[in-house]
């Protein structure tokens, strides 16, 4: 039998997803989920992408022009000017979720064993998409004990390589639920600018900011156009992660008609989709600003019960709908599959993701998990008081010894 | 500015893409064109497919599971069941479209600088998978004279090197229109086991079949259930190729845990199209019948029109619905262009695709072009009147010399 590739044998699982098949398992045995591993919210899609999908007026689902539709293309132009970010129908292209923008600029920016900065935890699935595109991740760590805050310049510039092509940067980010403020990508901008790299910016959560103060996109830098490439996507802005549908924009032409080369081979997005995509963009700012009220009641329930808990660490959380929280637990991995397969309280279990998946330097975060709130406060008190049983029964918490050192 | 990779410069732009922009131009000045250039049918996606659609039951658009819905993996492979190639839920992974399978068994089978045969002309955007997944693709030449027949084992024998990993085949073939029989692939097996190489077959066009005997799947090849792997897609099969659905096929179990993880990285496959995709595998087999017919009359009313050309070369055509013809021209991406830029004829061009992008040997095919015949009787029979006025009037034509060497 042929053997597989390298790269085969070096695509990580996802944290997210590789203990689903416990999951199945416990759901078998009758036992119900807390599903707060995943970023997949409850939250409704807006009534405008259903109608559009319903009224589809062809009969024919045909393919769409590789760059994305046109006028989805423009009203989407015209949602990123109404937020001051003044850029083109050139400077946007349509891309099978924001997973495939990442992986266009990848390909389109690094050559093979080049490298990207990537401030970490990081959003796991880049690990995977480094993997396809033949590059090495250069992590920087951020912490816990600060917020996960954004390291200062000097730590970019100490792993800065001639090999070093871009520094990626989730901003609300998943996995920390931080938020990167304008003088700390000012301050990224200089680095950038002075070494001649690409700054890519995972912008996907931005209307999930709880601050009061509306997010910075890189897109607003000054000088950074042949620099700067944003990610967005309607899965979460509009609850339709299943849409697949994301788009992929920089002001580098030189950069944007490469894509456009990607974007052929592969054809088009889902064209459905898109037309739905189109129509969601004309919810109401009340949509936006309900779910928003909502994720901000889902957090604070989080963050009160967390903080309740002996030997948990709770950071700040300003965006996105993620936490990375440290638990009292030898390892998330363990503690996580255990959850599945050993605790149950009143009919229930919790499922988390285990956080070491989302760093790349070997064994950080082997006692955090990420947990995503993305259930109705109800639900995320339950699932809170069965972490809270679990943490008391896991055979292998350490949260007594934790307490017995006066942590 | 940064600089681009060397991959975006060498990812070719799609010859069936490339000259939209004229196309676009020629629509603005009232022209109207025949689409032959890509394999986009007019026939109606099944009635089955747009009533799941519209009666999907959730109002919230959720990822669906990285192998694709279960329901639907199940259905498919009963389909498979049904026409006699047995394999089993877990052989099979939904993928974005037949281009992300493809991509992913590149990525899972082949390290970079490893080397694809593949037999040419071939479906032009295998050029860009390679180039996105870093292998060499090693062409053997087919040849129109001979209706476009897979080349004798030799042919093979002599480009296979250490660095061989698979055999592409496209079949029915896209863009040739040519059907392997059993016997060429058992030929082809024989290649694969002495030395061990995957086999990868496209057979997204197993419909399209006019010949009257059923086509041969290389899943039906005894002793290859670790070498064969199969790209197939609802796209052609029930002309939905906005929906994005693919599949690969493997009873190579590494190779399709493997595939797992990079559909992990990439979450999942549009969820309603899947959703969609399962309906429609429940059309009658007369939807087929209906289709085939149809094809089949096209192809008859092409061939006929073409066959009365002068100069003009058209093999047999016994499956897909593309032909690739010899026109007496300098150049088929200029005589494409100019088609767009200068020919009129009752107010309507044709826009083709230059066959060179198909090949990967550097000078083949240039006085090639790939027809799609995917539009109706009518519409073909007038598409090829103004193919012939094009041919009589084209600055760049050779066909006085052609019939003057007695050609």
């Amino acid at each position: 039998m042929p053997k597989l590739s390298e790269r085969a044998h070096a695509m990580p699982a996802s944290p997210i997803r590789k203990l689903m098949p416990y999951a199945e398992s416990a759901k078998r045995r009758g036992v119900h989920i807390y599903h707060l591993n995943i970023g997949q919210p409850d939250v409704e899609t807006p009534a405008e992408f259903w109608n559009a999908i319903r009224d589809f007026p062809n009969r024919t689902l045909e393919y769409s022009h590789s760059a994305g539709i046109e006028s989805l293309r423009k009203r989407c132009v015209e949602s990123y000017r109404a937020a001051g970010l003044e850029i083109e129908t050139a400077d946007l292209m349509v891309t099978t979720a924001g997973s495939e923008a990442l992986i266009f600029a990848l390909l389109c920016c690094l050559n093979p064993g080049d490298e990207v900065i990537v401030p970490e935890p990081f959003y796991a699935n880049y690990n995977g998409f480094a993997v396809q595109a033949g590059v090495t991740v250069v992590p920087i760590r951020t912490y816990i004990e600060n917020d996960f805050a954004l390291p200062p310049a000097e730590a970019f510039e100490r792993v800065i390589t001639p090999r070093t092509r871009a520094i990626v940067i989730c901003n609300p980010n998943n996995p920390t639920g931080t938020v990167y403020d304008r003088p700390q990508l000012e301050g990224l901008r200089e680095i950038v600018l002075r070494h001649d790299l690409y700054l890519f910016a995972d912008e996907v959560y931005r209307e999930f900011v709880y601050t009061g103060t509306p997010p910075t996109s890189v897109l607003s830098l000054a000088g950074l156009e042949g620099h700067a490439v944003v990610f967005d996507s309607v899965s979460k802005k509009f609850s339709a992660c299943g849409a697949r549908v994301g788009f992929l924009i920089s002001r580098n032409h030189e950069l944007m008609e490469a894509a456009l080369r990607f974007g052929q081979a592969r054809l088009s997005a889902p064209t459905l989709e898109q037309h739905g995509a189109e129509a969601a963009l004309d919810a109401p700012r009340s949509y936006f600003e309900g779910v928003r009220t909502e994720y901000m009641a889902r957090r604070d329930a989080l963050v009160a019960a967390l903080r309740t808990m002996n030997g948990v660490v709770c950071p700040k959380i300003d965006g996105a709908f993620y936490a990375t929280v440290r638990l009292p637990i030898d390892d998330g991995e363990t503690f996580a599959r255990w959850l599945l397969e050993h605790h149950v309280f009143e009919g229930s279990t919790v499922m988390l993701a285990p956080a070491d998946g989302f760093y790349a330097t070997k064994g950080a975060g082997k006692d955090e998990v990420r947990i995503a709130y993305v259930l109705g406060v109800d639900r995320i008190v339950k699932a809170m008081e069965c972490l809270r049983r679990a943490l008391a029964t896991y055979p292998g918490r350490t949260c007594e010894q934790a307490v017995a050192a006066g942590v």
